[in-house]
């Protein structure tokens, strides 16, 4: 297929947990060969791109931190587009935080123009409180992405989701999403990729949020069959991915 | 007025935060005076009877700590019937994790049969995680009450609908609620008040809590437009409060 630019998923698609999905790694080095941009796109607001880039190289996939668009950067870089330098009220992780000042967003506690909301491993009750208040006071509220749960070594742990559904219910005020599905990180990954929607192509193994967010943003969409979605789960839906595989391997590459 | 049992609402109906209302000191001091049974009922988890009863005795209402009823009690009483002696993981206060100790419930963070949430100002990614971790293992969720905010000097602060938001979207499960709006705490209460649905009447100022509260149970309901619920929004709403008054000073005891 001769698409331009890749946006990828990573856990599910790259690799599971802490094993490397052997096709997929074969896949992004074709991509690097053949030179064509790729970006792996990810709503964990909670790690830098650099991070995310060292933990990519540990599975010898081809990985730059100029590489990764994180859903902290979407979120930074869309705030930006409403108000350059805005002042920030976090609630979030070091990714978050590396994100928003690197877009010259300021942190602050009082007069906030944002609220903004990531996963926050050490979320508190005076966190959640001074977040509904700020709200309440018209700070516009913000949230990386919405991820009810996350898989752990424990089982499934609190995602972002749940931190959101705090605020929101305590602020009586929904955020505005800025992670998969939504199309907002698309179109600023897109920014970053610099191909247009028509000649990129979105990969992941998630049909509600990597292929969903693909298609809200008018993209066309890769489902790979080796993380969340079934071949059963899309049998009940209605807007199906442009194209299904098993496995990154099945891909055709434009000759 | 011929009821034989009263149960009362404290914030709004009693008092205005550091404020008595006057004319409900003086019905109190009525109803003790001619022997009429009463019961304090607050959806308030945090705080032990005895705190309650301190704060009412500061406005010179006559209140003992057996007048008061809090949704931690109604928790407790409700589980015994369910699994005397239960084995609970506990997110809430001294309020709370009294009433479950002094109904014999044991405070255990694994193998426990319920997970019982009420307001907690120390509330942690730790403890909600560690509640939803248990919810999906097949515990039961139990809130003390619902109020999504509560009023304070700083405004409106999270309540515990905002904790219960987090831990029900993390397991994927709704709680069984105890507090007002609910029937639970009136059934609780009038056990311990010792009288029926058909003689006794709630009183408060809130019809989304206290009269609903009532009117879930079967008793009459008096509303007092001393607090949250004014005449106009009675208008938009279908089941009425038996009686409303704009002061209990209104309220025309049996002679």
């Amino acid at each position: 297929m001769n698409y331009k630019g890749y946006l990828l998923d990573l856990d599910g698609t790259m690799y599971r947990g802490n094993t490397a999905i052997p096709e997929a790694v074969e896949f992004v080095k074709e991509l690097k060969k053949r030179d064509l941009p790729y970006l792996f796109v990810t709503n964990n607001s909670t790690k830098t791109p650099k991070d995310v880039a060292a933990h990519l190289q540990n599975f010898l996939i081809p990985a730059e931190k100029e590489d990764v668009f994180t859903s902290g950067m979407a979120t930074a870089a869309f705030i930006t587009e409403q108000k350059p330098n805005a002042r920030v009220f976090i609630v979030g992780e070091n990714g978050l935080r590396e994100a928003l000042s690197q877009a010259g967003h300021i942190e602050a506690t009082e007069d906030v123009d944002y609220v903004v909301v990531g996963l926050d491993r050490e979320v508190s009750y005076q966190k959640i409180k001074q977040a509904s208040l700020l709200i309440q006071k018209g700070a516009t509220f913000i949230a990386t992405n919405k991820d009810n749960a996350i898989p752990s070594e424990e089982g499934l742990v609190p995602g972002n989701g749940s931190i959101v559904a705090a605020i929101a219910t305590a602020s009586n005020t929904l955020p505005i999403f800025a992670g998969k599905p939504e199309a907002i990180i698309i179109n600023q990954a897109l920014d970053v990729l610099g191909t247009s929607p028509d000649e990129t192509i979105m990969v992941g193994d998630n049909y509600q949020t990597d292929i969903l967010a693909g298609i809200h943003a008018g993209l066309d969409t890769l489902l790979v069959f080796s993380g969340v979605t079934s071949e059963e789960d899309l049998l009940s839906i209605e807007v199906k991915p442009t194209f299904t595989h098993h496995s990154l391997a099945e891909w055709a590459f434009s000759e």
